[in-house]
């Protein structure tokens, strides 16, 4: 089967592909602990409120707040010290009018106390008895946090969908969420073929290349939240790329397939995954450099993308499809934006109106930003994107990007 | 001992602290695919040339290029075809003037050949015997990689103190390098104090609170490339903190304590810092919110970091001050800028000149670009972050930004 003759834009080849899937991983419950970059499978409720406590926000005294009022450097309110407020432990007593206590930051207010009027550090040690000297008047709640004012019993903290960072792990572990429901990680299958194709640890013939594919699009997978899974190297035969494609449908999530590079080979792989299950080809040929020759599939309802054998082709496109694919099977409902960061492009970069170009860049630093030097050499060699930092986008309606020009670089 | 009466900016304490470590973890051996998110320890050379041989970028024919100077549609160059070059071999013969040979993209171009014409997949199977009609003239070299045209013999392919990306693990697969020497993931004690605080599988009694900070300090150090080993939760006493920090210090290449909220158990920590070895504490007290009560020390060549005990600012301080030192344990010499996203400011945020403010901001994607939009609430709200996307800095010289104002939102 050849490339589709209408090409549709990366942009609209996405669209298309995820219309087409409706596919989620079921979710498993792990510790909280140990939950880092995974995703919520279900809106997380708070079952106490946060704090859950009224507590100090500072050191100094815990007052009534109408005490202190008109309190000021030359007509201070005096006020009784009743007794210092213990860290981790309640009060133990009740302020009644006129009286304070000693509070730390992280305190808990007595009840009739509804603010508290820090002392600088500076001062040196708080007095603990005697009359207090209040210089200043402090507002209802002043200094303080109230019971529910992070969070309220029963509220909503953490939504479906969202991958779990530092601050969430913190926040569960504040309310006692110890475990929680994750989507499970989806297995990726990858597969590389091709006839000159050999493992990494062989010395290649002459004429033979290593598998570079399936170790960059694991890497890839694992970056993005998925459990990759590598079925080696198949020759250009159906036959032989049937049988292990069909196991690797069977068995994972979502199968990769990088296809030999000439395009019969490609060719081959089209047909193949037509073959694995319906609809089976949804988009083959995107408007897009690197990457033209990419396949985007669904078999029997799982995704299928036959990425281009050259390894700098597959590791770009891979990014734009099969990144989205694991956050879709995540369940990530608003993909966060990939990070970059802003630089002057430092030459003139013509590209073809009507084609999406993805070109890698270097980035230097220097007083005034970052800039973005295009990686010298073919596009087409992998140590090329080693030698970059990013990549940036020439979209489909422009000519090119001039010198000088602000870009995004979306890191590599 | 009593905060600092100057305080630093973060950046010149940074620069201080930087300056006053010197050490670095050591090298372990490790395999290629499994060395994601890990860093060289020594530069890494290609010990074979890449290309290893002379390949074809397309479909076609190989050529001697001189053969086809003058050939256009009107008048085509006529070339013996003499075979066709089987995919991952040899080519097994010598192409001699007027000749051509059926290559695919990847093929090893034969002896005699410096070029390839491509043949567009649209002119259906290619002819593989007869005369060849050459429609074009193609350069010296065109449609072909030489041998070594990516990576020379003895080429340094990656230096050393580089994190490795897929793109780094594809690079050394392609040369055959199956196992790299690379920094070992530095040990990082985390250790929480406070008499308030319990653990978060515990119900806390009024007054006490859940160990935030031990998991999201954890969950830093392990985005960061470390090792994060947590040695609980130790009351503000000066001897049980003292044996605590003694042991982490001794097992582990940073440690980090996450100082009770109060000044007199803020004040213990660098008490018990000092005690752990010379110089001890070097930098207590930062010009910036939130983190203000940050200690920065070294004993005995490792690094010990005071962080302040509110979660929303040991998590903000620790990406200032943790990541960095862990970056600098790793070797790596030339940190990336953090990732961000540039969206404009929904609103004034004033800031008070000389000191460095970090704001919670969650980013609201629009038609034209994000929105940057202030987390409500109290800053030291754990559940702040979590509904936040990134961070913005005021830097010391201004006093705020203004709303509508392009800010960098650093994701968290």
């Amino acid at each position: 089967m050849p490339e589709f003759l209408k090409l549709l834009s990366p942009t609209e080849a996405l669209t298309t592909f995820m219309q087409a899937l409706s596919i989620q991983v079921e979710p498993e419950v792990i510790e909280t602990k140990a939950a880092l970059g995974r995703v919520t499978a279900a809106p997380i409720l708070a079952r106490e409120p946060l704090p859950a406590f009224p507590r100090s926000t500072v050191d100094g005294y815990a007052v009534r707040a109408a005490d202190t009022y008109g309190a000021n450097e030359t007509l201070p309110a005096y006020l009784t010290l009743v007794g210092e407020i213990p860290m981790g432990k309640a009060p133990g007593f009740r302020l009644d009018a006129s009286q304070c206590a000693l509070i730390l930051t992280g305190g808990m207010l007595p009840l009739g106390a509804d603010a508290v009027v820090m002392v600088e550090p500076a001062r040196g040690p708080l007095p603990v008895s005697g009359d207090i000297e209040i210089l200043r008047a402090v507002g209802v709640a002043e200094n303080t946090l109230k019971a529910g004012e992070d969070v309220t019993l029963g509220e909503q903290v953490i939504p479906a969908g969202k991958r779990i960072r530092p601050a969430e792990i913190g926040g569960l572990m504040a309310l006692g969420i110890t475990h929680l429901e994750v989507a499970r990680c989806p297995k990726v299958g990858v597969i590389s073929s091709g006839d000159e194709v050999v493992p990494p640890t062989v010395v290649p013939e002459p004429g033979q290349v290593r598998d570079v594919n399936a170790y960059t699009l694991t890497a890839l997978v694992e970056e993005a939240g998925g459990q990759p899974c590598r079925y080696g190297i198949v020759p250009d035969r159906a036959d032989s790329l049937n049988i292990v494609a069909q196991t690797a449908l069977r068995e994972c999530d979502l199968v990769v397939i990088t296809a030999g590079s000439s395009a019969s080979a490609r060719d081959l792989t089209a047909q193949v995954i037509n073959n694995l299950g319906t609809p089976g080809v949804i988009v083959h040929g995107i408007n897009v450099r690197p990457g033209k020759p990419t396949i985007l599939a669904v078999c029997n309802g799982k995704a299928v993308i036959g990425l281009p054998g050259n390894p700098v082709s597959a590791l770009v496109i891979a990014g734009l499809f099969v990144r989205p694919v694991i956050s879709a099977l995540l369940g990530i409902t608003q993909p966060k934006p990939l990070p970059s960061i802003p630089a002057r492009l430092t030459l003139n970069l013509p590209s073809q109106a009507g084609r999406e170009d993805w070109v890698a860049v270097r980035l230097i630093s220097t007083n005034s930003g970052y800039l973005a030097e295009p990686v010298f050499g073919k596009s087409n060699l992998i140590f090329s994107l080693c030698r970059a930092d990013g990549l940036i986008r020439i979209t489909p309606d422009v000519t090119g990007l001039s010198k000088g020009e602000m870009v995004e670089v979306k890191l590599l």
